[in-house]
């Protein structure tokens, strides 16, 4: 069935009937939820709300060649819940607008809201409403609401003499589209951890949350390359940073792959969604031999130009990187 | 300039800039504004927070050659601040996320920015994030956060024996769609009012707090054609609606253009953005003497099918109406 079959209101029905069926334990403080003009909420005070948004448009982000309608749904719902993760908060409230296109199968709509609620019963979060239009490209905007009763972190937050971890491993979502957009190792299971990256991030939301029980204030998580966030980060400090090449966490099977590219991989890559902190070396020592997805110690901020990154390789030489990350609208 | 030309920080940044100088008094309760990965902000206990969404796309819901991006911009918040009138709050935080063709001029996004600041500096609400993505047409989705102290406006709360009421007059805005769109009496002071309430809605903010104050308890907003919207409402009270077709508000400009189609106008025309409310006729009679925009009864809640809306002449017999509302889906 096509959704101009079905119609707008058709469909609203039917996502809120898909929604009810897998409501998850509902946050007692929501007041309004589906199917009023606004979703409402009630808050007791000393508790911070954060509020982030996020969009996915097809032919941009994702390609239904080599990713599947519920993937797509489920990256909609965790590239936001990593801002908030990055913040060091909760998830609470999702909202949910869909451009879609006449002639999209109504199926496929099912899978992407169901890609969203698995990522929301894994992650957090509640779907209370949103949107759906006609457009000539699918587009999918979540806007996700977050809380915390902790101090947030902030990109602002780093300092001169900060050392610069990262969680997990980098480069694995961006090697892993490679192979998807070549069809390389397709079914193999050694390389599956790649090809997951990019299809089903992990928001490092346990993490976030270990970050600010262990007094780290600065924080951002990387969704546009490892360098270009960290430029951002440090831009938003006023500070510069040096990084380490040989230091960078990169998958050995993203080395095995692209034995020539994985440096490029690691620090340029899109879509790690893992999270880039800083603070006191002492503090940042003992965090990452707890942090749930590991952590490494990648760099360090320094004086300088804001926002400037340098790397260097073991020899002290500086190393000129190709990529530096995805910009939405340079091509 | 293009955007393409910029890049999406280069525009966020002008963006940011744009805002900061136009900067409204910000809520001193904003923790992060703009520039970080989400939004944050602390509440009192006892504020009930509404949060909405609503998405423009270009060639659906605008056409560039009648209407200026100074225009878009205003609507794309007026709509979301539609909502919040609906429910009787008062906005506060707004996320804008833009979908770019590569190839728009950065001056456009100037305008549709500044339709936008118009807006908010008119009616309320405070830009504190988004998001830019590049599409092959322009979207816009807006965000937005409003509270409120009082009980709010629903949908759900209609009860047989209500009288139904609506803010203003009705079918302004699709005449004045249909004047734009055939160049009719373009640039008459006569019809302007028609065109712009096409062009620059204006939510019912004030009207929606003194429905508040006087003890309604249902609302909703006419965005999608009055008859079409009143389904709604019905549907959510699980309520039947009589409908009095001489009672309906139609601004005499509409009837003077458009003799044989007024009608039509006015109970399926879209994008009014004023209220139907409901309540006791002694509460509702009071109240429209007061309203900002004026008010008038409709028709009554009565029992039936659920969504069911009747439309009655002057002697009772029962009218078919030909459009009943924009459903976005459909073609």
């Amino acid at each position: 069935m096509k959704v101009e079959e079905l119609g707008e209101f058709g469909l609203i029905r039917r996502i809120t009937q898909q929604i009810a069926r897998r409501a998850v334990e509902c946050d007692a403080s929501v007041i309004i939820g589906l199917g009023d003009d606004a979703a409402a909420w009630e808050k007791t005070s000393g508790v911070v709300e954060v509020l982030t948004t996020d969009t996915l448009v097809e032919g941009r982000h994702f390609d239904r060649k080599y990713t599947s309608w519920l993937d797509v749904g489920w990256k909609a719902l965790a590239s936001n819940l990593s801002d908030i993760a990055a913040m060091g908060a909760t998830p609470s409230l999702v909202l949910v607008t869909l451009g879609l296109p006449y002639d999209l199968d109504v199926e496929s709509v099912d899978a992407f809201y169901d890609g969203i609620l698995e990522c929301a019963a894994e992650y957090g979060g509640v779907v209370v409403g949103g949107d759906i239009v006609g457009s000539s490209e699918f587009f999918a905007t979540i806007a996700l609401i977050g809380k915390s009763s902790d101090a947030l972190l902030l990109r602002s937050n780093a300092r001169e003499g900060d050392v610069i971890a990262v969680t997990g491993t980098l480069g694995r979502a961006s090697a892993g589209l490679v192979l998807l957009k070549n069809n390389l190792e397709n079914g193999t299971t050694r390389t599956s951890v790649l090809r997951s990256a990019y299809a089903r991030p992990e928001p490092r939301m346990s993490d976030g949350k270990l970050l600010v029980s262990h007094g780290i204030c600065c924080a951002m998580d990387i969704s546009d390359g490892f360098l270009a966030d960290l430029g951002k980060l440090c831009e938003a400090s006023a500070v510069g940073a040096l990084i380490y090449a040989s230091a960078i966490p990169i998958h050995p099977e993203v080395r095995r792959m692209f034995p020539e590219q994985f440096m490029d991989f690691g620090l340029g890559g899109g879509e790690d969604y893992e999270l880039v902190f800083t603070g006191s070396r002492r503090i940042v020592d003992g965090l990452i031999k707890v942090l749930p997805s590991g952590g490494t110690i990648v760099g360090e901020i320094v004086q300088g130009q804001p926002g400037s990154v340098v790397v260097q390789d073991d020899s002290g030489c500086v190393i000129n990187v190709d990529s530096t990350g995805w910009d939405h609208l340079l091509r």
